[in-house]
C-alpha cells in the first residue's frame, strides 16, 4: 500500500518550498514508512472529520468545561478503537505515533486516553492476579476508569520513602490501605481529581508479623462506578489548575483503612510474604528496563512538542517580513543570520531526536518482547540496565532540549508568539512536566552517570571488555587511545562532517568520565561517605558526562542513517547537513571542556566550528520550510494560525483574532467605567 | 523616620535564619532605606487590607472578570494616590518601587495603570499644545483612559515601515486618520481591548503637498467615555487571551479616515511643516535616551520576577526534604550541591541586578532632568547615547536572567512547582513580553554593539580619547594593554574575589570588540553592503559582545558597591560573595571565548573556577534563606503556598488546595461517565 500524500495549499511559502533541495514527500514516507502515513492520516482524519474535537479558537473554556470536554474525546476514542490490539502486534510503533497525534491535538486528552489504558490497564494486567484479570473487560469496556498513584504529597523522587501502608488482615483476608495523614496523601495522580473509579495505589506491605517488604502495588476502588461518588473511608479531591494540560484532571487521595480483598500472589492467604524472584540482581535488571518505558515515551512526546513550536516559528520567519537592505522592501526575517541560528539548529535536533526516539523504542520494544518470553539471560539483564542507562538521559536531553527550543520559537515569533491563540505558551506548559514526571531530569542523570562509571570501574579492575547489548558503551574499550586524541579538523568544511563532531564526543566522554571517576575517588579519600561524595561530583562532573554520552547516542545513530545504504540518495545531503549541524551546535555548548581538557588548542577550532555552524544554518535555510513541511500536522491539529500551511500569516492571525467572542463588543462592566467615578485620593485617609 | 520591620514567623525555616551571617533586616534597610522600606509596607498593607485586592486561591476566574477585577482594582488605586506628587518628586525611586510593588501583586495591574498614568499621559502632556493639555484633567480623573499605539498588525521592530497616515487637511484644519487595510491596524496595545477612550496613536504624517514627515504621535479619540461603544470610523477590539498578564486588555484599532483636529505644533494652520530641532545629531541622541525609559523599567520588572521565584524556590528547598544519607532520615534539597547551584548563583545576579537597576533608574533621572532643563550641551546627548546602548542591553541581561532563573525555579520545585496556585507558572507567562516589547532582545542588542564599535571606531581614526558620562566604556583607552592580559589567579581562594572576574570581563569586552570590527571589515571587504555586513556580524560576535559588556557594567557597579565606605561592616562578607559568585558565574557562559583568545590557558582556569563557584554556593547555602527574605514581600503578595514566610509547606500547600472550588465534589458531567457508556469500536466503520 502505498501512501498518498497531499499537497499543500499555495502561498507566500512557495518561494522557499520551490528552493528546497528535496522533496518533502519523500523525506515523509523515507521517516515513516507508508504504513504510518496512512496511520497518521487516519488519525488526524478522524480528530478533523468530528465536532467533538472540534477546536474553539479564542474561546475562554473553563477549566471544569475543559475537563468535560477532554472525558467526552475520550470516551469517542473507544468508539473509534484507533489502534485495535493486531494492527499494534503487527507495528507495535503505531502506539507511538497514536500518542503524537492524540498529543499533537492535547497532551491532556493523550494522557488521560493513556493513563487509563496504558499505565493503569497494563499495572493491573502486569500484576496479574486472577482477581485483578477480572477488571480488564470493565476497564476495556470504561465501566472502571483507572489511575497509577505512586508520589505522595511529601515524596516524589525518593519513591521508597512513600508512607501510604497496606497491612493484611489474615482474619478477614484483606489488605487494609491507610495514609498515615495527610502529608502522604496521594498526590499529581492523573484522572484522580474528577474520573477514576479504581486506582492502582503504590503502599509499604506489611504482614501481620509487623515486618514491612517495601513498595507494592494494589488496587483500590475509590469512586462508585455509577454515581462517581467517593467511597467511604476515601477522600478523593481535584488538584485544581496547573500550568498546562488542564484537560487532564490530576487529584490526590487519603485512605481511611480502606479494606480490599488479597489480590497479590506475594502474600499467602495466611500472611506469609513470598518472593516471585531467585536472582535479585537480575530481577533489578529486568525491572529498571520495565521502568523505563514512560522515560522512552516522554523522549518522545517531548519532541513532538518541539516539532509543533519549530513549525509554527519556522513558517512565520519565512513570512514575517521586517527591515531590509532598501527602505522600500523588507526580507523575510529567515533571512536573517541571527534568526537562522536561533531556530534551524533546533530544527537539526529534531530529525536527530526523531530518529533517535524511533530507535530508541525499537530497542525497548525487544526488551518487552524478552521480558514476555520470561528471557532470563545475562544479555536481557544487561539490556534492562542499558535502556535505564539511556532512558535516564534520553528523557532531560528531550525535554530540555524541546523547552528551550520552544522559549526560542516563541521569542523568535515575536509578539505574535505570546498571543494564546498561536500556541506556543500551551506548547511550552504542556512540555514542561516532561522534565519532572518519571523522574527529575537533574536527579536521573546521576543513574547515567553510574552506570558509565560502573562499567569503567569494571574495565579498570578486572580488565574485562565493554561490550553492552546496544553497543552505547563500547567505544569506552579505546578509552586510553581515544584521551589521546587531538581535534584535527583543518577546514570549516571538514568541520561538517558529522566525523568530526562524533570524533570530539568520544574524547568528551571519555574526558568526563575520567575526571569524573578522580572527582569521586578524591571525594572518598576526603573522608566523605558514599551519599555525599556522589552528590558532590554532579555539577560540572558526572551531570555533564551524562548528557555528553547521549548526545553522542543520538548522533551516532543519526549518522549511521544518514550514511545507510537504503536512505535515498536525494535526501542524504540534507540530512548530513542536519546531522553536521546537530552535533556541531550541541558539542558548542562543552567548548570549555573541549579547551580545558587539550582537546582544543588556540583559535583555530572554536572559530571553525563556529563559521561551519552558520554555513550550515546558511545551507539549511532554504530547505527549512520544507523540512517543516515534514513535520506538520494538518493545520485543525497545528491550531496556531502564524503557523498554517497556506503561509497566510495575517490573513489567518486576523480572521481568527475577529471569530473570538465578544472581540468587538464593550465590557460587560462598562458602567463601572461610564457611571461610577473614582474620587482621587478619596482612601488616602485610610493609610 | 526609622523603619520597624516586623519580624518573619516562626517555623522550619528557623535552622536555616538561624545560621544566616548578617542580619537581614540590616541588609533590607541598607538595600532600600527607611524610606522605602516604609513606602513598600504601606503599598503592601494597603493591598492587604482592601478586599477589592484579595487573592482567590484557585479559583478559575474567566477572561472577562480578569479583566474586570483589574480594572476595579485600577479605579481603587485612583482612590488611593499612592504615590503624590510632591512625594514623587522628593524621591523619583518611589515611581519604580510603586511598580515592583503592584507588579509583585500583579503585573497585568501595573501595566494597565501606568500605561494610562505614566505613558499615555506622559506622551500627552510631552507632545505639550494646548489642546493636548486640556486632557490632562480628565486623564487623571478618569474621565478618560488611554492607551499608547505604536505597532501595526504586520510591523514591530522595524518602526518606521509603520503605514498609519495622518494627512493635514487645510479647509478643516483637522488630520485624517486612516488604515490603509488591516495590516497596518493597530495591534498589541495595552487598554486598548476594552477600556481606552483615547490613544495616542502614531502615524506618518503628510501635509497637503503629499510630502511624507515620518511617524508622529497624535491623541485620537477611540471610544465614547459616557458608554464604552467605538466611535464611528473606529474598529475597535480585543485580542483575546495572551500567555499570560490576562487582566490586561491588548487590543486592536483600525481608523477608517477619523478626523481630529490639528493638534500638532509640527504643522502651521495652513500646512506646512516646521521642525523644532536645529541640530539633528544633539535631537537624535536626547530621543534615544528618552525611549530608553521603558527599558529601564522592564529591565527592573524582570528582576522582580526573579526575586519572586526565588523565594519560593528557595524557601522551597529549606523545606522539602527528599533521601539523605541514612534511609531514617532525609535532608533539605538545599543541601544538595546540584539544588545550590541551580539557584544561588541566579540570587547572587538577583542582588547585582537590584543594585545595577537602582543605579541605572538614578543615571536615566538625571538625564531626564536635563531634558526637562532643556539641557542642549554634548554631554547630555552623550549621556543619552550612553543610556539607550545600556538599557538596550540591560533589558536582555535582565529579561533573560528573569526568564532561564524562572525555569530553574519551577523545575526545582518538581511537580508543586507545576501548580498554579504556587504562581511560578504565572512569573513564567507575565515576564515572557519583557523579552520582546520595547524592542525584541535580540535587535536590541545591535544597537549597544553599534555604540561600541562607534567608540572603537573614534578611538582608532580620531585617536582620542574614550570618555563617557558613566564612565561603562572609560576602561577601552587602555585596549591593547588590556588584550595582553592574561589570567593569572592561582588559587581557588583568588578567584572568588571579583577583581577576578572584573579584570576578565575587560578583556573579554575589548577582545569581542576587535573580532567584531574584524568580522565586520572582512564582510564589508568582501563586497557586502552595510545591511548585509552588520547582519552577518551578530552571532558570535557584536551579540556576545553587547552580552559582555553589560554583564561587566553589572558587575562593576555590584563590585563598588561591595567596598563603598558606607556599606555597612556586618553585610560586607556576604555581599562580596554574592559579587564574586555572579562574576564567575557569569564569565563561566564565556568559557570558551577566554580559551579561544588565550585568556585562558590549561586545565587550571577553567577547575579553578568551577571550583570557587561551588564554594561559593556552598559557603551562602545557608544565607541562602535570609537572602530571599530580605526580597520577599509579605506572602499574600506572593501568593504562593509553598513559599510563604512560616515555612509551612505541606500545611500551607493542602489548605490552599482544599480551599479550591469544588474540590471534593464530583464533577457535573458525571452522568457522561456513569449513564452513558461508549460502545467500543463503534465508530470505526467510519474510518
Amino acid at each position: 500500500m502505498s501512501a498518498s500524500v497531499s499537497d499543500l495549499p499555495s502561498g507566500p511559502l512557495d518561494i522557499y518550498r520551490s528552493k528546497a533541495s528535496f522533496n518533502w514527500k519523500d523525506m515523509l514516507r523515507f521517516i515513516d514508512g507508508d504504513d504510518i502515513v496512512i496511520f497518521k492520516q487516519k488519525v488526524f482524519q478522524t480528530l478533523e472529520n468530528d465536532p467533538v474535537f472540534a477546536r474553539l479558537p479564542g474561546e475562554d473554556v473553563p477549566l471544569e468545561k475543559m475537563r468535560e470536554l477532554t472525558f467526552l474525546r475520550v470516551k469517542q476514542l473507544f468508539c473509534y478503537d484507533l489502534l485495535p490490539d493486531d494492527e499494534f502486534y503487527s507495528n507495535p510503533w503505531k502506539y507511538i505515533i497514536l500518542n503524537d497525534c492524540l498529543g499533537m491535538y492535547d497532551w491532556a486528552l493523550s494522557a488521560k486516553f493513556f493513563l487509563n489504558k496504558g499505565m493503569f490497564r497494563n499495572t493491573v494486567e502486569r500484576t496479574g492476579s486472577n482477581r485483578h484479570t477480572k477488571y480488564l473487560e470493565p476497564i476495556d469496556n470504561m465501566e472502571f476508569f483507572g489511575c497509577f498513584a505512586l508520589t505522595e504529597l511529601s515524596h516524589g523522587s525518593n519513591t521508597r520513602a512513600m508512607r501510604t501502608t497496606a497491612t493484611y488482615d489474615p482474619n478477614t483476608q484483606e489488605f487494609v490501605i491507610n495514609s498515615p495523614d495527610f502529608e502522604a496523601a496521594k498526590f499529581w495522580v492523573g484522572n484522580l481529581g474528577k474520573t477514576a473509579t479504581h486506582a492502582v495505589v503504590y503502599a509499604q506491605l506489611y504482614t501481620p508479623d509487623q515486618v514491612c517488604h517495601g513498595l507494592h502495588s494494589f488496587v483500590v476502588p475509590v469512586r462508585d462506578p455509577k454515581t462517581l461518588l467517593a467511597l467511604p473511608g476515601v477522600m478523593v479531591g481535584d488538584m485544581g489548575k496547573k500550568l498546562g494540560q488542564n484537560g487532564l484532571d490530576n487529584g490526590f487521595a487519603l485512605f481511611h483503612n480502606v479494606r480490599i480483598p488479597r489480590s497479590t500472589g506475594d502474600v499467602t492467604p495466611e500472611g506469609h510474604y513470598v518472593t516471585p524472584f531467585k536472582n535479585p540482581n537480575k530481577r533489578f535488571g529486568a525491572s529498571l528496563g520495565a521502568l523505563s518505558g514512560g522515560r522512552v515515551s516522554i523522549t518522545r512526546m517531548a519532541l513532538v512538542n518541539l516539532k509543533l513550536a519549530l513549525t509554527i516559528a519556522i513558517r512565520f520567519s519565512a513570512t514575517r517580513r521586517q527591515f531590509g537592505p532598501k527602505d522600500t522592501e523588507e526580507i523575510p526575517v529567515l533571512e536573517y543570520q541571527l534568526q537562522q541560528w536561533r531556530l534551524i539548529p533546533y530544527l537539526a535536533a529534531a530529525y536527530a531526536l526523531e530518529h533517535f526516539s524511533k530507535s530508541f523504542y525499537m530497542n525497548f520494544v525487544e526488551f518487552q518482547m524478552g521480558l514476555l518470553q520470561r528471557d532470563k539471560s545475562d544479555r536481557q539483564s544487561e539490556l534492562g540496565r542499558e535502556i535505564h542507562a539511556l532512558s535516564c538521559a534520553s528523557k532531560p536531553l528531550g525535554s530540555w532540549t524541546a523547552q528551550t527550543g520552544i522559549q526560542e520559537c516563541r521569542e523568535a515569533c515575536g509578539g505574535h508568539g505570546y498571543l494564546a491563540i498561536n500556541r506556543l505558551g500551551e506548547l511550552r506548559n504542556d512540555n514542561d512536566p516532561n522534565c519532572t514526571y518519571e523522574g527529575d531530569n537533574n536527579v536521573l542523570l546521576q543513574q547515567t552517570s553510574s552506570y558509565l562509571l560502573n562499567w569503567f570501574h569494571h574495565k579498570q579492575h578486572s580488565d574485562g571488555r565493554i561490550e553492552s547489548p546496544l553497543h552505547t558503551v563500547d567505544f569506552l574499550n579505546d578509552f586510553h587511545q581515544i584521551l589521546e586524541t587531538r581535534f584535527t579538523a583543518s577546514t570549516e568544511e571538514e568541520c561538517m562532517d558529522s566525523v568530526v563532531s562524533v570524533a570530539a564526543y568520544k574524547w568528551l566522554v571519555c574526558f568526563l568520565l575520567d575526571e569524573s571517576f578522580k572527582r569521586l575517588q578524591q571525594q572518598r579519600s576526603m573522608g566523605k561517605d558514599e551519599f555525599e561524595s556522589r552528590n558532590n561530583c554532579q555539577v560540572y562532573y558526572c551531570r555533564s558526562l551524562s548528557m555528553a554520552y547521549i548526545e553522542l547516542t543520538c548522533l551516532e545513530r543519526f549518522e549511521e542513517l544518514t550514511r545507510a545504504e537504503d536512505t535515498p540518495a536525494g535526501l542524504r545531503p540534507v540530512l548530513q547537513k542536519l546531522c553536521g549541524l546537530y552535533g556541531l551546535w550541541s558539542l558548542h555548548n562543552h567548548m570549555g571542556t573541549l579547551y580545558q581538557g587539550g582537546y582544543f588548542t588556540g583559535r583555530q577550532p572554536a572559530e571553525m566550528v563556529q563559521k561551519a555552524i552558520l554555513s550550515l544554518c546558511t545551507q539549511l535555510k532554504d530547505d527549512s520550510v520544507a523540512l517543516v513541511d515534514v513535520l506538520a500536522p494538518p493545520d485543525m491539529i497545528l491550531n496556531s494560525p502564524i503557523g498554517y500551511a497556506d503561509g497566510q500569516l495575517y490573513k489567518n492571525l486576523w480572521s481568527t483574532v475577529l471569530q473570538g467572542p465578544k472581540v468587538l463588543q464593550r465590557p460587560s462592566w462598562w458602567k463601572e467605567f461610564c457611571s461610577y467615578k473614582p474620587q482621587v485620593g478619596s482612601l488616602q485617609a485610610r493609610l
